[in-house]
């Protein structure tokens, strides 16, 4: 790999960044957590000029964090697995030591100095808090300056942008993002990450602002630094208020081979480009020749029923989300007219045309779909398809005068059915076209965190990537 | 009633204020808005230096406010049946006109200049917010200056310490208030006030820092406001992120004989007063007198079920709330070590010494006790017992050198359970013990707010209240 310059993108050749297995050289010294930090601040000063991932940087705080940590592993006393990790957190969450302005200029200069209780927990594991990452406006659809780190042209997608490509550009092997409609699993497909949208109230969100299905979750370069992450936050802090939080094993899952896969077509395939469609069909044929069954919308009326559920997902999504943000978006605007985009504020008009009861039926027709879901378990192991449509999209920037382009970051139309259903889902990078990153996602039943980790890391591990030029 | 100092309760003489009425003078300017108005501001200036109900008052946009509104009746064409309410608004929401303190030395000053949802939804209803009302700290134990209207040497209750206040010292027909353990419905208690806690979730509390288990409700003097003010909330602002909303007709649901009620003892019956309980007692001869069937925890296996399973509910409560307030209240302990009280840093260790699976197990408790209490559903028509335990008890203040009194705004032993099942409640004034008010307490399924409503109105409008010297 370069460590310079964006270069193609091809998953049997790309090296994550990892963690997990650069901790058994620190407790005899040959590695250390101050070394493995400065490996990833020379590599983001090396990348971070084009990609921009990054909104805030905490070298000093950091280079102490891991100083300690490898105190800590050379007297056999490490916090956790990841005490020393170098992290990387979305600019939605407060950190004390950094500013958090949300992507959004009415936040300009915002420095609450309080932790979120997820960043309170990896500081407890031992983590090492490196930086703040560019993200959408707000979690929305307004984009930073974040770029794709297999081809600057293009989009990271978002609105975890500077997560997802931070781990993709290797500057940390871990980061948090967060979704709502589809900001944690689209821009890991997108730039080749293993990512965890936990089940809904998997991870405490803590002190933020937060909707009825917003995630906190994990960006890494290996499921098993995706797991371990993830687990260390839900043993400390919990899962979300009312939630029981994340369950599963304290070290990652091993692989386990599913018997049986539904194969989820969602409302993005008609639209989906046909050399993804042929990478997809190319791992379909895989897996099947790796011993999986699959199950798709023809074969069962209640795959048939769940597809017909999602089918409107993204208008399920953009109504509950809407309305649930409408009263913070409006009185933002109302504060500081000039601090939001016209993208959100756009967003904020059609919140503010709805009626209750437009809310009740978008939440009933979410629940209808939980229910299809649910009634999917006795059927197969877990669902798959694809985590985006396809590679990142070109993003040149918005032009003055011309309308804005309604999706910047790429399309959720993959992610929007997996984050109505509260599911768990997990990204792995095993696909591309046109040396960018396609990313495929596993979507287990709620509360199956762990399941889903066992049966991605397998099909990760297992049957070959498929890529097309 | 004399207008400028504490009277003994009496529940067959007290007349609370009303605004309902009032607007039927509106159309043809017998009465006004702005005089309705000017008559709460009177009083507000005889009784709050001995009450202390208030922490900020916006007089001059009340007043443009109440003018607007006056405009509007004179044209036929207020906004609602709550046009020209002046209501009075807990300190733990936000007013974009007035500051949000909650109650803590470490938010003295903050003034975020938005609306909290509900508020914004009583300003397009045409409601007067005239005020912002004491809260205990951040919700919690440690009291704020109020005092009790009928005995100013005893608590008013907390923490919707001045909501309470305010209605039952006649300064507004209606104030908004919150509970998480038993923060509405004990102060309406020990207030004389109506009260409506509604199902989980059933009043938006829009940007304001929530637990799992709590609601925004309403004080008033009458069932009538108490309604109208609720529901005109939901039909603008709707329910929690993720809840339906308030269900129920758009006005005030019609006094309706219960067949059957549930007489639950909760923890709090051994605890308390003989006066209480014989005033109770004679409340229960009345409504079996007035033909409605009661049935005990020794009459059916299931209501001693339910009785057993919130047996601890303040433990469970304690557990839930302190789990989901740790990581807030740390930072801020953090921050401004001094701005916080040693009662709310007592509460905080106890939070930190919680592990996640503590936490799972108390939302275990919570849901075992919900799943008791929907089982009842075919067996009565509502729950009652209690308000609060016996009187406002009396509160010195603290003293310089002595322990700290556990529970200065009273106990919410009564008020738990119904907290815990996520169970709408009204509280209705129809007892006194030593001139001071005792409520009662109706306790529906959850999402039967509308009908708990209409048999609260006719248990107040029907068996004679019980007083005891």
């Amino acid at each position: 790999m370069s460590a310079t310059g964006p270069e193609p993108y091809d998953p049997r050749s790309f090296k994550a960044l990892t963690f997990h297995d650069a901790t058994l050289r620190f407790g005899d010294g040959s590695d250390t957590p101050r070394a493995y930090l400065e490996r990833c601040l020379e590599q983001i000063s090396a990348r971070e000029p084009v990609v921009q991932a990054f909104v805030a940087l905490n070298e000093t705080g950091a280079r102490a964090a891991a100083d300690a940590s490898g105190a800590r592993w050379q007297a056999g006393q490490p916090l956790s697995p990841i005490d020393g990790l170098p992290i990387a957190v979305k600019d939605l969450l407060e950190t004390k030591d950094m500013p958090t302005e949300m992507g959004c200029a009415a936040y300009r200069g915002n420095f609450p100095k309080r932790d979120n209780a997820a960043v309170w927990a990896l500081r407890e594991a031992g983590a090492v808090v490196l930086g703040k990452t560019v993200t959408a406006e707000l979690g929305g659809t307004h984009p930073g300056p974040t770029t794709n780190p297999f081809d600057a042209a293009h989009t990271p997608g978002g609105s975890s942008s500077g997560s997802a490509a931070a781990v993709a550009a290797r500057m940390v092997p871990a980061a948090i993002g967060t979704q709502v409609g589809g900001s944690i699993i689209r821009p890991a497909g997108f730039c080749g990450n293993v990512a965890l949208k936990p089940t809904q109230g998997g991870i405490n969100r803590g002190e933020r602002q937060a909707t009825s299905m917003s995630t906190h979750g994990v960006h890494a370069g290996s499921i098993e630094d995706m797991w371990q992450v993830a687990i260390e936050i839900a043993e400390r802090a919990g899962g979300d208020r009312g939630s029981a939080g994340l369950f599963g094993p304290a070290t990652p899952p091993a692989a386990v081979r599913p018997e049986r896969l539904i194969v989820l077509e969602t409302a993005g395939w008609a639209g989906l480009d046909d050399a993804s469609k042929a990478v997809f069909e190319g791992i379909l044929e895989n897996l099947q020749g790796a011993g999986v069954t699959l199950l798709r919308r023809a074969d069962h009326p209640s795959v048939e029923a769940l597809e017909a559920a999602i089918a409107e997902a993204g208008a399920i999504c953009a109504a509950i989300t809407g309305w649930e943000n409408r009263w913070a978006q409006r009185n933002l605007v109302n504060v500081n007219p000039d601090g939001v985009s016209a993208r959100a504020k756009a967003g904020l008009a059609k919140a503010e045309a709805m009626r209750p009861e437009d809310y009740r039926l978008a939440l009933m027709d979410r629940a209808t779909a939980q229910l299809c879901h649910a009634r999917l378990a006795p059927l197969a192991d877990a669902a798959i398809t694809l985590a985006c449509p396809g590679p990142a999209p070109l993003w040149p920037g918005d032009r003055p005068g011309q309308p804005l382009a309604p999706r910047p970051t790429g399309d959720a139309i993959f992610n929007y059915p997996s984050s109505m259903l509260f599911a768990p889902v997990v990204t792995v990078p095993m696909m591309a076209v046109g040396g960018l990153p396609v990313g495929l996602q596993v979507i287990g039943q709620q509360h199956e965190d762990a399941r889903v980790t066992a049966f991605a890391r397998w099909i990760l591990e297992t049957p070959p990537p498929v890529v097309m030029a």
